[in-house]
Protein backbone atom coordinates (compact mmCIF):
# COMPACT_ATOMS: atom_id res chain seq x y z
CA UNK A 1 0.00 0.00 0.00
CA UNK A 2 1.14 3.89 -0.47
CA UNK A 3 2.49 5.44 2.43
CA UNK A 4 0.47 8.75 1.43
CA UNK A 5 -3.24 8.78 2.94
CA UNK A 6 -5.61 7.49 0.54
CA UNK A 7 -8.07 9.97 1.64
CA UNK A 8 -8.15 13.20 -0.30
CA UNK A 9 -10.65 16.03 0.21
CA UNK A 10 -11.74 19.34 -1.80
CA UNK A 11 -12.03 22.47 0.13
CA UNK A 12 -13.56 25.96 -0.05
CA UNK A 13 -11.12 27.29 2.69
CA UNK A 14 -7.63 28.63 2.23
CA UNK A 15 -4.91 26.15 3.47
CA UNK A 16 -1.87 27.39 4.37
CA UNK A 17 0.93 26.02 7.74
CA UNK A 18 -0.85 26.25 11.15
CA UNK A 19 -3.92 26.19 9.60
CA UNK A 20 -6.99 24.41 11.39
CA UNK A 21 -10.62 23.72 10.16
CA UNK A 22 -13.19 22.53 10.82
CA UNK A 23 -14.93 20.23 8.20
CA UNK A 24 -18.68 20.62 7.08
CA UNK A 25 -21.40 17.72 8.52
CA UNK A 26 -21.28 15.83 4.89
CA UNK A 27 -17.27 15.50 5.01
CA UNK A 28 -16.93 15.36 8.83
CA UNK A 29 -20.06 12.01 8.77
CA UNK A 30 -17.95 10.58 5.71
CA UNK A 31 -14.36 10.46 7.84
CA UNK A 32 -15.25 9.59 10.91
CA UNK A 33 -18.61 7.43 10.64
CA UNK A 34 -17.64 5.93 6.98
CA UNK A 35 -14.13 5.54 7.25
CA UNK A 36 -13.78 5.13 10.50
CA UNK A 37 -10.89 7.81 10.93
CA UNK A 38 -10.09 8.81 14.66
CA UNK A 39 -7.78 11.53 15.84
CA UNK A 40 -4.51 11.42 14.45
CA UNK A 41 -5.38 10.23 11.02
CA UNK A 42 -3.84 11.39 8.19
CA UNK A 43 -6.43 13.47 5.46
CA UNK A 44 -4.83 15.29 1.95
CA UNK A 45 -7.16 18.28 1.53
CA UNK A 46 -7.03 20.65 -2.06
CA UNK A 47 -8.85 23.85 -2.56
CA UNK A 48 -7.88 24.65 -6.53
CA UNK A 49 -5.54 27.08 -5.75
CA UNK A 50 -3.20 26.36 -2.73
CA UNK A 51 -1.62 23.37 -3.67
CA UNK A 52 -1.95 19.84 -2.00
CA UNK A 53 -1.75 19.89 2.18
CA UNK A 54 -1.17 16.87 4.57
CA UNK A 55 -3.32 17.51 7.55
CA UNK A 56 -3.88 15.17 10.48
CA UNK A 57 -7.13 14.92 12.75
CA UNK A 58 -7.37 16.47 15.83
CA UNK A 59 -11.15 16.33 16.55
CA UNK A 60 -12.88 12.90 15.23
CA UNK A 61 -16.58 15.05 15.77
CA UNK A 62 -18.76 12.87 13.47
CA UNK A 63 -20.87 16.25 13.45
CA UNK A 64 -17.45 18.80 12.80
CA UNK A 65 -14.61 16.85 12.42
CA UNK A 66 -11.53 19.57 13.04
CA UNK A 67 -8.22 18.78 11.37
CA UNK A 68 -4.61 20.34 11.63
CA UNK A 69 -2.61 21.40 8.49
CA UNK A 70 0.77 20.01 8.29
CA UNK A 71 2.66 20.84 4.90
CA UNK A 72 2.16 21.31 1.48
CA UNK A 73 3.13 17.67 -0.55
CA UNK A 74 2.16 19.41 -4.06
CA UNK A 75 2.34 22.83 -5.18
CA UNK A 76 -0.87 23.68 -6.99
CA UNK A 77 0.07 23.58 -10.90
CA UNK A 78 -1.36 25.04 -14.24
CA UNK A 79 -4.06 22.30 -14.96
CA UNK A 80 -5.51 21.85 -18.93
CA UNK A 81 -7.97 24.75 -19.56
CA UNK A 82 -10.68 22.61 -21.21
CA UNK A 83 -14.62 23.37 -20.82
CA UNK A 84 -16.88 20.98 -22.02
CA UNK A 85 -20.10 21.41 -23.74
CA UNK A 86 -22.37 18.96 -23.53
CA UNK A 87 -26.24 18.44 -23.98
CA UNK A 88 -27.38 16.81 -21.02
CA UNK A 89 -28.59 12.85 -21.28
CA UNK A 90 -30.69 10.96 -18.79
CA UNK A 91 -29.52 10.76 -15.60
CA UNK A 92 -26.81 8.15 -15.28
CA UNK A 93 -25.19 8.80 -18.66
CA UNK A 94 -24.86 12.29 -17.36
CA UNK A 95 -23.13 11.26 -13.80
CA UNK A 96 -20.92 9.08 -15.88
CA UNK A 97 -19.95 11.72 -18.39
CA UNK A 98 -19.05 14.31 -15.75
CA UNK A 99 -17.30 11.74 -13.64
CA UNK A 100 -15.06 11.15 -16.58
CA UNK A 101 -14.93 14.63 -17.76
CA UNK A 102 -13.12 15.56 -14.07
CA UNK A 103 -10.66 12.56 -14.64
CA UNK A 104 -9.56 13.52 -17.71
CA UNK A 105 -9.17 17.07 -16.72
CA UNK A 106 -11.90 19.41 -17.64
CA UNK A 107 -11.72 22.75 -16.30
CA UNK A 108 -15.34 23.88 -16.66
CA UNK A 109 -18.41 21.84 -17.78
CA UNK A 110 -21.36 23.90 -19.42
CA UNK A 111 -24.82 21.84 -20.00
CA UNK A 112 -26.00 22.80 -23.24
CA UNK A 113 -29.61 22.58 -25.09
CA UNK A 114 -30.11 21.95 -28.58
CA UNK A 115 -32.86 21.15 -30.74
CA UNK A 116 -32.51 17.28 -29.83
CA UNK A 117 -31.51 17.62 -26.45
CA UNK A 118 -33.63 14.95 -24.25
CA UNK A 119 -33.28 16.93 -20.82
CA UNK A 120 -33.45 20.33 -20.12
CA UNK A 121 -33.71 19.80 -16.14
CA UNK A 122 -30.74 19.08 -14.84
CA UNK A 123 -29.51 18.93 -10.84
CA UNK A 124 -26.07 21.19 -11.25
CA UNK A 125 -25.79 20.68 -7.30
CA UNK A 126 -25.39 16.95 -8.29
CA UNK A 127 -23.31 16.93 -10.62
CA UNK A 128 -20.96 19.29 -9.25
CA UNK A 129 -21.11 16.27 -6.49
CA UNK A 130 -20.19 14.04 -8.73
CA UNK A 131 -17.24 16.11 -9.85
CA UNK A 132 -15.93 17.07 -6.65
CA UNK A 133 -15.66 13.35 -5.65
CA UNK A 134 -14.03 12.17 -8.95
CA UNK A 135 -11.17 15.28 -8.65
CA UNK A 136 -10.72 13.69 -5.19
CA UNK A 137 -9.73 10.63 -6.37
CA UNK A 138 -8.20 11.56 -9.21
CA UNK A 139 -5.68 13.92 -7.28
CA UNK A 140 -6.22 16.65 -9.15
CA UNK A 141 -5.84 20.06 -7.56
CA UNK A 142 -9.58 21.99 -8.49
CA UNK A 143 -12.90 20.78 -9.33
CA UNK A 144 -14.56 21.82 -12.90
CA UNK A 145 -16.98 24.04 -12.61
CA UNK A 146 -20.66 23.11 -13.12
CA UNK A 147 -22.63 25.68 -15.01
CA UNK A 148 -26.97 25.81 -15.45
CA UNK A 149 -27.96 24.83 -19.08
CA UNK A 150 -28.46 27.40 -21.40
CA UNK A 151 -29.23 27.26 -25.18
CA UNK A 152 -26.56 26.59 -27.24
CA UNK A 153 -27.36 30.07 -28.65
CA UNK A 154 -27.03 31.87 -25.96
CA UNK A 155 -23.67 30.37 -25.14
CA UNK A 156 -22.43 30.89 -28.75
CA UNK A 157 -23.34 34.30 -28.03
CA UNK A 158 -21.64 35.40 -25.54
CA UNK A 159 -18.76 33.39 -26.20
CA UNK A 160 -15.23 34.62 -24.74
CA UNK A 161 -12.23 35.99 -27.27
CA UNK A 162 -9.52 33.37 -27.85
CA UNK A 163 -11.10 30.57 -27.40
CA UNK A 164 -11.43 27.88 -29.45
CA UNK A 165 -14.33 25.94 -29.87
CA UNK A 166 -14.29 22.07 -31.20
CA UNK A 167 -17.49 20.80 -32.00
CA UNK A 168 -17.49 16.90 -32.87
CA UNK A 169 -19.86 16.92 -36.44
CA UNK A 170 -21.23 13.19 -36.34
CA UNK A 171 -21.78 13.65 -40.22
CA UNK A 172 -17.85 13.05 -40.62
CA UNK A 173 -17.19 16.59 -41.86
CA UNK A 174 -14.82 17.45 -39.85
CA UNK A 175 -11.15 16.39 -39.35
CA UNK A 176 -9.93 13.59 -37.22
CA UNK A 177 -9.79 15.34 -33.77
CA UNK A 178 -5.88 14.15 -32.96
CA UNK A 179 -5.08 16.29 -36.10
CA UNK A 180 -7.69 19.53 -35.15
CA UNK A 181 -5.72 19.28 -31.72
CA UNK A 182 -2.30 19.67 -33.30
CA UNK A 183 -3.29 23.00 -34.41
CA UNK A 184 -5.32 24.51 -31.99
CA UNK A 185 -3.29 24.90 -29.09
CA UNK A 186 -4.44 27.22 -25.74
CA UNK A 187 -8.01 28.05 -24.35
CA UNK A 188 -9.62 25.03 -25.65
CA UNK A 189 -13.74 24.03 -25.79
CA UNK A 190 -15.33 20.57 -27.22
CA UNK A 191 -19.21 20.72 -28.07
CA UNK A 192 -20.51 17.16 -28.20
CA UNK A 193 -24.58 16.98 -29.21
CA UNK A 194 -27.20 15.05 -28.09
CA UNK A 195 -28.22 11.62 -29.25
CA UNK A 196 -30.31 12.70 -31.96
CA UNK A 197 -27.32 14.64 -33.12
CA UNK A 198 -27.36 18.35 -34.12
CA UNK A 199 -30.05 19.31 -36.51
CA UNK A 200 -28.51 20.61 -40.14
CA UNK A 201 -29.39 24.50 -39.10
CA UNK A 202 -27.06 24.03 -35.90
CA UNK A 203 -24.12 22.70 -37.88
CA UNK A 204 -24.62 25.54 -40.26
CA UNK A 205 -25.05 28.18 -37.88
CA UNK A 206 -21.30 26.58 -36.16
CA UNK A 207 -19.85 26.21 -39.25
CA UNK A 208 -20.33 29.80 -39.80
CA UNK A 209 -18.91 30.86 -36.35
CA UNK A 210 -15.23 32.54 -36.44
CA UNK A 211 -13.96 30.64 -33.51
CA UNK A 212 -15.19 26.91 -34.31
CA UNK A 213 -13.85 23.86 -35.96
CA UNK A 214 -15.69 20.91 -36.96
CA UNK A 215 -13.89 17.41 -35.66
CA UNK A 216 -14.43 13.89 -36.42
CA UNK A 217 -13.49 10.77 -33.77
CA UNK A 218 -13.74 7.74 -36.06
CA UNK A 219 -15.26 5.14 -38.15
CA UNK A 220 -18.47 4.34 -36.10
CA UNK A 221 -21.44 5.80 -34.35
CA UNK A 222 -20.26 6.52 -30.71
CA UNK A 223 -23.05 7.86 -27.91
CA UNK A 224 -22.82 11.15 -26.78
CA UNK A 225 -21.11 10.73 -23.52
CA UNK A 226 -18.66 7.73 -24.98
CA UNK A 227 -18.19 10.65 -27.70
CA UNK A 228 -17.76 13.24 -24.93
CA UNK A 229 -14.90 10.98 -22.78
CA UNK A 230 -13.20 10.08 -26.29
CA UNK A 231 -12.68 13.65 -27.12
CA UNK A 232 -11.23 14.35 -23.32
CA UNK A 233 -8.98 10.90 -23.89
CA UNK A 234 -7.58 12.33 -27.18
CA UNK A 235 -6.81 15.58 -25.58
CA UNK A 236 -5.34 14.79 -23.13
CA UNK A 237 -3.18 12.28 -24.91
CA UNK A 238 -2.16 15.29 -27.73
CA UNK A 239 -1.65 17.79 -25.62
CA UNK A 240 -1.09 17.86 -21.99
CA UNK A 241 2.21 18.33 -20.62
CA UNK A 242 3.62 15.16 -18.45
CA UNK A 243 4.52 16.47 -15.01
CA UNK A 244 7.04 13.84 -13.23
CA UNK A 245 5.87 11.29 -11.77
CA UNK A 246 7.24 9.90 -8.82
CA UNK A 247 5.94 6.19 -7.57
CA UNK A 248 3.72 7.49 -4.78
CA UNK A 249 0.70 7.46 -6.83
CA UNK A 250 -1.06 3.88 -6.29
CA UNK A 251 0.78 0.87 -5.94
CA UNK B 1 -34.37 12.25 -39.69
CA UNK B 2 -32.25 9.72 -41.69
CA UNK B 3 -33.86 7.98 -44.68
CA UNK B 4 -32.34 4.18 -42.98
CA UNK B 5 -34.18 1.94 -40.65
CA UNK B 6 -33.11 3.24 -37.78
CA UNK B 7 -32.81 -0.55 -35.55
CA UNK B 8 -30.61 -2.86 -36.62
CA UNK B 9 -30.13 -6.31 -35.17
CA UNK B 10 -27.21 -9.02 -35.08
CA UNK B 11 -28.26 -12.10 -35.73
CA UNK B 12 -26.34 -15.60 -35.93
CA UNK B 13 -27.41 -16.34 -39.52
CA UNK B 14 -25.91 -16.65 -42.84
CA UNK B 15 -27.36 -13.00 -44.69
CA UNK B 16 -27.83 -13.59 -48.74
CA UNK B 17 -30.38 -11.96 -50.94
CA UNK B 18 -33.65 -14.07 -50.75
CA UNK B 19 -33.42 -15.31 -47.15
CA UNK B 20 -36.09 -14.94 -45.24
CA UNK B 21 -35.35 -15.54 -41.23
CA UNK B 22 -36.81 -15.90 -38.05
CA UNK B 23 -36.40 -14.02 -35.37
CA UNK B 24 -35.65 -15.42 -31.93
CA UNK B 25 -38.22 -14.56 -29.07
CA UNK B 26 -36.68 -11.97 -27.70
CA UNK B 27 -35.84 -9.90 -31.13
CA UNK B 28 -39.32 -10.45 -31.72
CA UNK B 29 -40.57 -9.23 -28.47
CA UNK B 30 -38.41 -5.87 -28.93
CA UNK B 31 -39.35 -5.59 -32.76
CA UNK B 32 -43.17 -6.02 -32.14
CA UNK B 33 -44.04 -5.20 -28.55
CA UNK B 34 -41.10 -2.48 -27.92
CA UNK B 35 -40.72 -0.71 -31.21
CA UNK B 36 -44.16 -1.39 -32.38
CA UNK B 37 -43.19 -2.32 -35.81
CA UNK B 38 -45.44 -3.74 -38.25
CA UNK B 39 -45.22 -6.06 -41.50
CA UNK B 40 -43.11 -3.99 -44.15
CA UNK B 41 -41.21 -2.04 -41.64
CA UNK B 42 -37.54 -2.20 -42.63
CA UNK B 43 -34.74 -3.34 -40.45
CA UNK B 44 -31.00 -3.95 -40.73
CA UNK B 45 -29.07 -6.28 -40.17
CA UNK B 46 -25.67 -8.02 -39.61
CA UNK B 47 -23.88 -11.07 -38.13
CA UNK B 48 -20.29 -10.15 -38.51
CA UNK B 49 -19.13 -11.49 -41.56
CA UNK B 50 -21.63 -10.87 -44.27
CA UNK B 51 -21.93 -7.42 -44.00
CA UNK B 52 -25.12 -5.51 -43.67
CA UNK B 53 -28.32 -6.21 -45.11
CA UNK B 54 -31.99 -4.18 -45.26
CA UNK B 55 -34.56 -6.35 -44.08
CA UNK B 56 -38.04 -6.04 -43.92
CA UNK B 57 -41.02 -7.75 -41.48
CA UNK B 58 -43.28 -10.18 -43.36
CA UNK B 59 -44.61 -11.42 -40.23
CA UNK B 60 -45.08 -9.61 -37.21
CA UNK B 61 -45.41 -12.22 -34.53
CA UNK B 62 -44.24 -11.45 -31.40
CA UNK B 63 -42.95 -14.73 -30.27
CA UNK B 64 -41.14 -15.32 -33.60
CA UNK B 65 -40.87 -12.50 -36.64
CA UNK B 66 -40.04 -13.24 -39.71
CA UNK B 67 -37.47 -10.94 -42.35
CA UNK B 68 -37.32 -10.87 -45.73
CA UNK B 69 -33.64 -9.86 -46.84
CA UNK B 70 -33.31 -7.56 -49.57
CA UNK B 71 -30.12 -6.17 -50.14
CA UNK B 72 -27.15 -5.46 -48.88
CA UNK B 73 -26.49 -2.17 -47.58
CA UNK B 74 -22.81 -2.26 -46.43
CA UNK B 75 -20.25 -4.76 -47.59
CA UNK B 76 -18.12 -6.79 -44.59
CA UNK B 77 -15.24 -4.55 -43.79
CA UNK B 78 -11.55 -5.27 -42.03
CA UNK B 79 -12.51 -4.13 -38.83
CA UNK B 80 -9.53 -3.12 -35.78
CA UNK B 81 -7.98 -5.87 -34.37
CA UNK B 82 -7.65 -5.43 -30.60
CA UNK B 83 -8.50 -6.98 -27.59
CA UNK B 84 -8.82 -5.46 -23.95
CA UNK B 85 -7.45 -7.35 -21.26
CA UNK B 86 -10.13 -6.16 -17.97
CA UNK B 87 -9.96 -6.64 -14.32
CA UNK B 88 -13.49 -6.89 -13.53
CA UNK B 89 -15.11 -4.21 -11.73
CA UNK B 90 -18.23 -3.69 -10.08
CA UNK B 91 -21.28 -4.46 -11.91
CA UNK B 92 -22.03 -0.94 -13.57
CA UNK B 93 -18.49 0.03 -14.42
CA UNK B 94 -18.38 -3.29 -16.09
CA UNK B 95 -20.61 -3.04 -18.04
CA UNK B 96 -20.09 0.10 -19.03
CA UNK B 97 -16.11 -0.76 -19.76
CA UNK B 98 -17.93 -3.64 -22.19
CA UNK B 99 -20.42 -1.17 -23.68
CA UNK B 100 -17.61 1.76 -24.15
CA UNK B 101 -15.31 -0.84 -25.52
CA UNK B 102 -17.52 -2.30 -27.87
CA UNK B 103 -18.36 1.17 -29.55
CA UNK B 104 -14.90 2.11 -29.49
CA UNK B 105 -13.91 -1.12 -31.73
CA UNK B 106 -12.99 -3.66 -29.44
CA UNK B 107 -12.36 -7.20 -31.39
CA UNK B 108 -12.42 -9.25 -28.26
CA UNK B 109 -12.97 -8.66 -24.27
CA UNK B 110 -11.59 -11.12 -21.84
CA UNK B 111 -11.67 -10.32 -18.18
CA UNK B 112 -8.27 -11.18 -16.38
CA UNK B 113 -7.76 -11.85 -12.49
CA UNK B 114 -4.94 -10.17 -11.36
CA UNK B 115 -3.82 -9.73 -7.72
CA UNK B 116 -6.11 -6.96 -6.54
CA UNK B 117 -9.12 -7.64 -8.86
CA UNK B 118 -12.06 -7.21 -6.33
CA UNK B 119 -14.45 -9.52 -8.63
CA UNK B 120 -14.24 -13.02 -10.24
CA UNK B 121 -17.85 -13.78 -10.78
CA UNK B 122 -18.61 -12.48 -13.73
CA UNK B 123 -21.87 -13.26 -15.76
CA UNK B 124 -20.11 -13.12 -19.24
CA UNK B 125 -23.88 -14.16 -21.05
CA UNK B 126 -24.93 -10.71 -19.94
CA UNK B 127 -21.86 -9.07 -21.13
CA UNK B 128 -22.27 -10.64 -24.27
CA UNK B 129 -25.91 -8.94 -24.58
CA UNK B 130 -24.83 -5.58 -23.32
CA UNK B 131 -21.54 -5.84 -26.01
CA UNK B 132 -24.28 -7.21 -28.60
CA UNK B 133 -26.76 -4.20 -28.00
CA UNK B 134 -23.92 -1.59 -28.18
CA UNK B 135 -22.41 -3.25 -31.70
CA UNK B 136 -26.35 -2.73 -33.45
CA UNK B 137 -26.38 0.98 -31.90
CA UNK B 138 -22.63 1.52 -33.05
CA UNK B 139 -23.08 0.65 -36.67
CA UNK B 140 -20.60 -2.16 -36.36
CA UNK B 141 -20.50 -5.05 -38.42
CA UNK B 142 -19.35 -7.54 -35.49
CA UNK B 143 -19.94 -7.94 -32.01
CA UNK B 144 -16.64 -8.37 -30.18
CA UNK B 145 -15.63 -12.18 -27.93
CA UNK B 146 -16.51 -12.05 -24.52
CA UNK B 147 -14.54 -14.25 -22.75
CA UNK B 148 -14.58 -16.06 -19.64
CA UNK B 149 -12.51 -14.78 -16.78
CA UNK B 150 -8.91 -16.27 -16.48
CA UNK B 151 -5.91 -15.83 -14.40
CA UNK B 152 -3.61 -13.20 -15.63
CA UNK B 153 -0.81 -15.47 -15.35
CA UNK B 154 -2.65 -18.06 -17.33
CA UNK B 155 -3.02 -15.79 -20.29
CA UNK B 156 0.31 -14.71 -20.50
CA UNK B 157 1.59 -18.56 -20.36
CA UNK B 158 -0.42 -18.98 -23.56
CA UNK B 159 -0.06 -15.96 -25.63
CA UNK B 160 -0.36 -15.97 -29.26
CA UNK B 161 2.67 -15.27 -31.29
CA UNK B 162 2.53 -11.83 -33.34
CA UNK B 163 -0.03 -10.02 -30.84
CA UNK B 164 1.63 -6.77 -29.06
CA UNK B 165 0.66 -6.82 -25.29
CA UNK B 166 0.72 -2.83 -24.36
CA UNK B 167 0.06 -2.75 -20.46
CA UNK B 168 -0.98 0.88 -18.63
CA UNK B 169 1.80 1.66 -15.88
CA UNK B 170 0.24 3.61 -13.22
CA UNK B 171 3.73 4.27 -11.59
CA UNK B 172 4.23 6.11 -15.03
CA UNK B 173 7.26 4.18 -15.56
CA UNK B 174 5.53 4.05 -19.66
CA UNK B 175 5.85 6.37 -22.25
CA UNK B 176 2.42 8.16 -23.38
CA UNK B 177 0.33 5.75 -24.98
CA UNK B 178 -0.04 7.67 -27.98
CA UNK B 179 3.90 7.28 -28.59
CA UNK B 180 3.56 3.83 -27.87
CA UNK B 181 0.76 2.77 -30.42
CA UNK B 182 2.50 4.93 -32.81
CA UNK B 183 5.54 1.83 -32.79
CA UNK B 184 3.29 -1.24 -32.62
CA UNK B 185 1.03 -1.51 -35.33
CA UNK B 186 -1.08 -4.58 -36.12
CA UNK B 187 -2.89 -7.29 -33.78
CA UNK B 188 -2.82 -5.36 -30.25
CA UNK B 189 -3.64 -5.64 -26.84
CA UNK B 190 -4.28 -3.25 -23.98
CA UNK B 191 -4.51 -4.55 -20.75
CA UNK B 192 -5.91 -2.55 -18.07
CA UNK B 193 -5.62 -3.20 -13.70
CA UNK B 194 -7.59 -3.26 -10.81
CA UNK B 195 -8.58 -0.40 -8.71
CA UNK B 196 -5.80 -1.76 -6.42
CA UNK B 197 -3.28 -1.25 -9.41
CA UNK B 198 -0.50 -4.32 -10.51
CA UNK B 199 1.07 -5.29 -7.68
CA UNK B 200 5.18 -5.33 -7.99
CA UNK B 201 5.58 -8.45 -8.73
CA UNK B 202 3.12 -8.16 -11.17
CA UNK B 203 4.57 -5.14 -13.11
CA UNK B 204 8.00 -7.05 -12.98
CA UNK B 205 6.48 -10.00 -14.50
CA UNK B 206 4.95 -7.99 -17.25
CA UNK B 207 8.12 -5.78 -17.76
CA UNK B 208 10.32 -9.14 -18.74
CA UNK B 209 7.61 -10.47 -21.32
CA UNK B 210 8.87 -10.52 -25.09
CA UNK B 211 6.01 -9.52 -26.69
CA UNK B 212 5.00 -6.75 -23.89
CA UNK B 213 5.71 -2.73 -23.84
CA UNK B 214 3.82 -0.26 -20.87
CA UNK B 215 2.45 2.60 -21.78
CA UNK B 216 0.87 5.38 -19.53
CA UNK B 217 -2.48 7.51 -19.99
CA UNK B 218 -1.33 11.15 -18.38
CA UNK B 219 -1.30 12.84 -15.22
CA UNK B 220 -3.87 12.17 -13.68
CA UNK B 221 -4.97 8.76 -12.05
CA UNK B 222 -8.02 7.26 -13.94
CA UNK B 223 -10.44 4.64 -12.63
CA UNK B 224 -9.64 1.55 -14.13
CA UNK B 225 -12.75 1.60 -16.24
CA UNK B 226 -11.44 5.02 -17.46
CA UNK B 227 -8.17 4.41 -17.98
CA UNK B 228 -10.38 1.43 -21.13
CA UNK B 229 -11.87 3.82 -22.38
CA UNK B 230 -9.43 6.39 -22.91
CA UNK B 231 -6.56 3.67 -24.30
CA UNK B 232 -9.28 2.44 -26.63
CA UNK B 233 -10.41 6.18 -27.89
CA UNK B 234 -6.51 7.30 -28.46
CA UNK B 235 -6.48 3.89 -30.40
CA UNK B 236 -8.89 4.41 -32.79
CA UNK B 237 -7.72 8.15 -33.03
CA UNK B 238 -4.20 7.29 -34.14
CA UNK B 239 -4.58 3.86 -35.19
CA UNK B 240 -8.15 3.68 -37.78
CA UNK B 241 -8.08 3.72 -41.41
CA UNK B 242 -10.63 6.10 -41.89
CA UNK B 243 -13.24 4.55 -44.49
CA UNK B 244 -15.23 6.90 -46.42
CA UNK B 245 -18.52 8.55 -44.96
CA UNK B 246 -21.56 9.48 -46.23
CA UNK B 247 -24.25 12.23 -44.60
CA UNK B 248 -26.46 9.52 -43.93
CA UNK B 249 -24.80 8.57 -39.88
CA UNK B 250 -27.23 10.42 -38.69
CA UNK B 251 -28.97 13.59 -38.89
Amino acid sequence: MADQPSIRLYVDEPLQAGTTLQLAKGQSHYLVNVMRLNTGAPVLLFNGTDGEWLAEITAADKKACVLSLLEQTRPQCDEPDVWLLFAPLKKDRTDFLVEKATELGASRLLPVITRHTQTTRLNTERLYATATEAAEQSRRLSVPDVDAPLPLGDILRTWPAGRHLIYLDETGRGQPLAQVLADEPGALAFLIGPEGGFTADELDALGKLTFSVAADLGPRILRAETACVAAMAIRQSVADSRPPKTQDRRN
